[in-house]
């Protein structure tokens, strides 16, 4: 199997340390502005703290929406607090393809272009221009251990799932922060494609191509 | 980031040759003996091609059923012909949360132990002692493929996605046969984690373990 007639190529050790990294599981949520609560909740409505999230400051909402699209509708999909400046809808692909739409990958924040879509709440219902988005894996990285494990912030390497359904995810974003709390996040495709639970173990490696492309 | 003070690990240039393949997305799909096609839709009744399947003498039937769990119901779940010796119920692992089962990753035909279940059909019902499974990623291989890249029957490669949400599958079971088309088959959770669509390419790779074990 072997070919002894060309030179192995060379992976460094330092890409190849494993760095341990909890996972959080992102099913589909709903950020909302100001003026969208007043639309869906009511004028003047105060979004209610369903339970805390694990990036600090980030909480679960007792408030839902139904997601409509324009071949299906997602009822219950939950509000995620608190309000933000534009209002963004985080769906999976699976949830795409219900609703009939097709939502760009990206990361959040990034709406410019992304899908229209309609939240209907108990008191009204607001139609996006833009909003909807595929939200790219990533990790949240506090600044220490950024600085421990050499990353910067907005670096992209590879992160292992070990188990029967093991599987190397590439490119994945790092977002260094001093209010982050380190974690991976991956959508709900993502986490039943490799069985993975909230809480499970990763491995991120400093690699920045797949093994092929180190061959020069 | 490089650390000078370790030697490199050797990477062969066989490991890291790209082999071609078509991907199949399965859906969720039942297989059923002659017994339960009675049970399900008369006695003596016969399977309808709806489609015929990439693989020789596979098809999609007209016929569908309904799976019952626990926790909830699938509608419209196609059945594939022909049929077979034992039934067999092939899900996602978001299937499995919305029928409310734990059905285990196996390779199809592998059914001891798997999850009971329910079918029910136009005529009745049937519910199976075992049978329920996430079916394991794989690789059908043409015997004459097989030969050309080295491979044999179970072997295990890993096989390379690429894109935006490129990713890594280990572990790939490859299946050599004769009577088979050199394709790799996912289910939906592993196709939408990827954004991979039927008749994508994807590449495969003879490296036996994560470029991490292979420092001795």
């Amino acid at each position: 199997m072997l070919n002894e007639t060309n030179s192995p190529t060379q992976v460094n050790q330092d890409e190849i340390t494993p760095i341990p990294l909890t996972v959080g599981i992102s099913a589909r949520h709903v950020h909302l502005t100001r003026e969208d609560v007043d639309t869906l909740f009511g004028a003047g409505h105060q979004l209610t703290v369903f339970k805390d999230l694990s990036q600090p400051g980030q909480f679960a909402c007792e408030e839902m929406v139904t997601v409509v699209g324009p071949k299906g509708v997602i009822e219950k999909v939950r509000v995620l607090g608190p309000e933000r400046p534009q209002s963004q809808v985080e769906l999976s692909i699976s949830d795409c393809f219900k609703l009939g739409i097709k939502a760009p990958l990206r990361d959040s924040g990034d709406l410019s272009g992304s899908s229209p879509i309609t939240l209907v709440g108990p008191v009204g219902a607001v139609t996006l221009k833009e909003g909807a988005i595929i939200a790219a894996r990533h990790i949240h990285m506090h600044t220490t251990d950024a600085e421990k494990y050499h990353l910067e912030d907005r670096d992209r390497i590879y992160v292992r799932a070990k188990g029967p359904r093991g599987i190397i995810f590439g490119d994945v974003l790092v977002r260094v922060s001093d209010n982050a709390k380190t974690e991976m996040h991956v959508d709900t495709d993502e986490g039943n494609a490799v069985g993975l639970r909230n809480g499970d173990t990763v491995y991120a490696y400093k690699i920045h191509g797949h093994i092929s492309e180190l061959v020069k």
